[in-house]
């Protein structure tokens, strides 16, 4: 039986009423973009195009003084996403017109022939396209993704136009009996499979693929490859091998998210068996023996990325924001590639802890790096030098949902959940879906289905793999981890997954957790900080037996928060996405694990 | 600061109207009353009462043919005891004239002094009080309970004037300046001090003391003691050693709950500190190293009591039916002595699993002892030979409502949950407490309280040491294990304990299920029978990862079972005290517990 390929369903198909989601992304309309904008404007990223429309205008290319890092044209382009995914949502003709003038000051900085950069067209023109770690790619791989999004919103193809200009120029440099390239930061990859699927031109998908079978051939050129910036030369962009070779994660760990992205797009697009055996190979290794417990990945602030297997040290680990927002885009894809719930999980994962933790509940403060403890000298920063960070949050906190429903066919597959609905077309005629949950401080969900009289469908819901037991009456649990059930239109489903606090320990291997565990419910990972617990943070622990009383906390908009009584001692745990909000203090979320032996069933019975 | 003591409040009080309790009360009063009165008319119990009658009338004592053990008599008092429970529960004039017919019979064999025993009546006048292990004084002690339960249920003092008499007649022999006695199977003592809660009447209590301070100084004479019936000698029976001196649970399993019911009991009338430290100290080795994860107490077949600490074998354990009811007794009362709730966490705990197993959902089969584990050949039995069990159920099951709630002062303590109401006196008014749930198949409970405008009451209620996390608005978790909120009439209280399904896993120390684990899910622990596992039962096995579908059972009246997956396959469980109620076959509640080395983390991603 040849099954159709599941499909994403857009954020834009997708409106929440929630009390968390909702918030959010208001939040980010209000402030987090805005302030993005206006962080591009005073640190002099959006004058970059201005002085190289200028110095381009005049033909004094080299001239004009850039500021900043080479690749800050990228933050404006990730802001500009995010604009139009929020325009989307928040239609705004304010905010239309300065990203349209905004559109204007960089269009009018791309050379005749495609090319676009404001770094080198102010800084060296001769040297455009000799040095792969210069970011030129991928830059231009998140101009075509805002292009799309701004297309997408508003249906104006101003960036569009620029960004397919931008890639065809690329296209017409390199491929196969033209000049090799190895992309230095993976992006343009994924950004054309999105192009392609855009426009139609199987091209776009082909120089992907092109641009993906280049490494690890011994093509890598350029101030990367030759200096020792990295720890460990080209493994550290992944350019040690043939992607078809690829058996661990390695290097870089954004790099890497996007670069198993882009594998996994085309793994499916082409329908590449060996593509997806890559892929599935890589995420085992990932997800089981390099992922901390918030999702959170690269440890190491040296290569920003990967270390050897189940190294995962807890103070002072990288785990950089933008890392965790490739989790999202890798396992999302690999959750259309295979159907597979586990994969929607890790997006879950990330979603609740290590994405969420990058960005302050004010929407204006961030973190770069994600610890799993501090003695209190971290916090969030407004900006960066090297702002990635910030501006990856920017577009991605308003296409959250994108990562709630997929399709194959007359099957709807739900993956996330909130108060929120969805409407998508099955067999030709339009078909909605509401949820009404408390999600995620409770587990019930309440599922409407709404169409034509008598409309069917299969509904696949997914069965979270942190939840230990769960109900949907009439549905059968099928081996992809989903809840499977046919139902029609007008029918309400009553969804129970139960919640419960619990203690996650980690596999024996990773040494710095040995005999310690972390408090989690739900989808979330709790912390303890300073603001809660007037004590030594040195001195908490956890025990098997351990009973929390669960209360909505007066911050993070009523977020729940759990007393935790062990022995005779209570504390205080909070989301760990909400750490850090309170003023400075340490955080701990690994305790020492202390089990009583005097208790013969701990948990069951008490002392 | 003397708080008043903790007051049981009877089940005369409460009243259910919920899915769980009722039918089996219902059940209880329509089949298994009557099914165990029947049986004691037709195994002859009832009628050695008239043939003792008839012997004390000819004066010929010592004839007239004995049938059955020499303790049966207390069966038959068992049954007009939960007649007693039964007629308060469903007034039926039918029932109650049955009793009093059956009492009257009693009355007739009573010796003018007070002696009855229809054993020594018919086989051996002579040797009435000889020997201690011959249950006439335990026979009493039921003999009391009955009379009390039916004089509180239908106003007649019937069966309490001839508890009275046979008691004061005991009271006449034994005690300081009299005749030593030491009680072959404790039992007298708690009906003593219940005795004396009726009639005011401090000699009853001075006496249940009295019983208990003879123990262990070498007093015991008889059968027991000269012979080698048990295997240890009188440490089998509780003899070994004085009331102060024990410092664990040893010998012959229901005689140890009911002696050590009695003291804690006397404890609590007497305020005796030292029978309180000796209570604590046997409960914490009873408890952390000679229970069950059902509450199953006895392991050994030979004395049917205890062994050694940590030895609990799961095929062919004991565990007897009584010894579990035993433990009801045992730590209700230390609930009312201490006012933790650790110990109403037992009574749950044996509510459900240990006592519940005992007997069929049909109300007409019963197990004396209750294994964690068979090949398939137990089964429930219709009676026993020596039918202690059934009888005891008898009185049991209709008085459940007792364990539910106790009074202190105007502090209401809500030990147990399910549909029901309770109307206590609180400062001289009426107050009404009514709760709505569906426990034991979910944690949700709204509690409603009632009274005079403005009554205010403090309110405790159990947090489970099951409950991983619970949440009641308002409350603080205080060190005795409960929410305490200040409330009053109108008020209704949402309280929420979470129930997950879980593992459960016991101290190293038990060599017999060392890596091996049970599934339980709130109160109820959860075992794998042939009726739903179509596979060979050394092949299941359970991982932390392990995910449960719940449904409603289509047999135990909509129980929750379970569909637990375990890596690729998927296996039913169901509660415990469900069990062989669907023909022979294997039943499992222990399993090899197996993880996965390639899960980071286990029960939280999944691989």
């Amino acid at each position: 039986m040849n099954n159709p390929k599941i499909q994403p369903i857009p954020f834009s198909s997708v409106h929440f009423s929630d009390s968390f989601w909702s918030p959010r992304i208001n939040n980010h309309a209000d402030t987090t973009l805005r302030y993005a904008m206006e962080k591009c404007e005073e640190t002099g990223r959006n004058a970059n195009f201005d002085k190289a429309a200028k110095a381009l205008r005049e033909g004094r290319m080299g001239e004009g003084g850039h500021v900043g890092i080479y690749f800050d044209d990228s933050d404006v382009y990730k802001v500009l996403e995010g604009a139009g995914y929020t325009l989307h949502n928040h239609p705004d003709p304010a905010l239309k017109a300065d990203a349209d003038a905004l559109i204007a000051r960089i269009g009018a900085s791309q050379w005749e022939d495609g090319y676009i950069n404001s770094y080198f067209t102010l800084t060296g023109p001769d040297k455009r396209w000799t040095d792969m770690e210069r970011h030129e790619d991928y830059c231009i791989g998140h101009l075509i993704e805002a292009g799309i999004a701004y297309y997408r919103a508003t249906g104006e193809k101003n960036l569009l136009e620029i960004a397919i200009k931008a890639a065809e120029h690329m296209e017409s440099l390199f491929g196969e009996g033209k000049r090799h390239w190895v992309v230095g930061h993976q992006e343009p990859e994924l950004a054309l499979v999105k192009l392609a699927a855009l426009t139609g031109e199987q091209k776009h998908l082909e120089f992907a693929r092109f641009l993906i079978e280049e490494r690890g051939h011994g093509h890598g050129r350029g101030r990367f490859w030759d200096t020792d910036i990295f720890l460990n030369g080209p493994v550290d962009c992944q350019d040690d091998k043939p992607v078809r070779e690829m058996d661990r994660v390695s290097g870089h760990a954004v790099r890497a998210m996007y670069y198993y992205s882009a594998v996994a797009d085309l793994a499916r697009e082409l329908d590449e068996e060996d593509y997806k055996k890559v892929v599935l190979r890589i995420w085992d290794n990932l997800a089981n023996k390099n992922m901390y417990v918030t999702g959170g990945i690269g440890p190491d602030k040296r290569n920003e990325g990967f270390e050897r297997d189940y190294w995962l040290p807890i103070v002072d680990n990288y785990c950089e924001t933008c890392a965790q927002i490739g989790m999202v885009y890798f396992n999302h894809r690999m959750n259309l590639l295979t159907g597979e719930a586990k994969f929607a999980d890790i997006v879950e994962l990330e979603l609740y802890n290590g994405v969420l933790s990058g960005i302050a509940l004010d929407g204006k403060h961030f973190f770069y790096g994600n610890p799993m403890q501090t003695n209190g000298v971290k916090e969030r920063s407004e900006w960066f030098r090297c702002s990635c960070c910030p501006s990856n949050l920017a577009r991605f906190i308003p296409s959250v949902g994108e990562y709630f429903y997929a399709q194959q066919g007359s099957t709807i597959i739900v993956n996330q959940f909130a108060t929120s609905s969805v409407s998508l077309e099955v067999e030709g005629k339009t078909f909605t879906l509401q949820q009404e949950t408390n999600y995620p401080w409770e587990g019930k969900v309440k599922i409407m289905l709404d169409g034509d009289a008598g409309q069917k469908v299969t509904l696949k819901v997914r069965l979270p793999g942190w939840c230990r037991s769960a109900s949907l009456p009439g549905a059968t649990l099928t081996q992809d981890g989903y809840f499977t059930i046919e139902a029609e239109a007008g029918q309400t489903l009553e969804y129970h997954m139960e919640m419960n606090a619990r203690l996650v320990t980690a596999s024996e291997l990773v040494e710095d957790v040995k005999g310690m565990a972390v408090v989690a419910r739900g989808p979330l990972v709790y912390c303890f900080e300073q603001a809660d617990n007037n004590c030594e943070p040195e001195l908490l622990y956890l025990s098997p037996d351990f009973q929390a009383v669960l209360r909505r906390a007066d911050f993070a908009n009523g977020a729940v928060v759990m007393d935790i009584r062990v022995g005779k001692t209570t504390m205080t745990a909070v989301p760990y996405y909400t750490w850090n909000n309170r003023g400075k203090g340490w955080m701990r979320t690994w305790l020492p694990l202390k089990t009583d032996p005097s208790l013969l069933y701990a948990g069951h019975t008490r002392k």
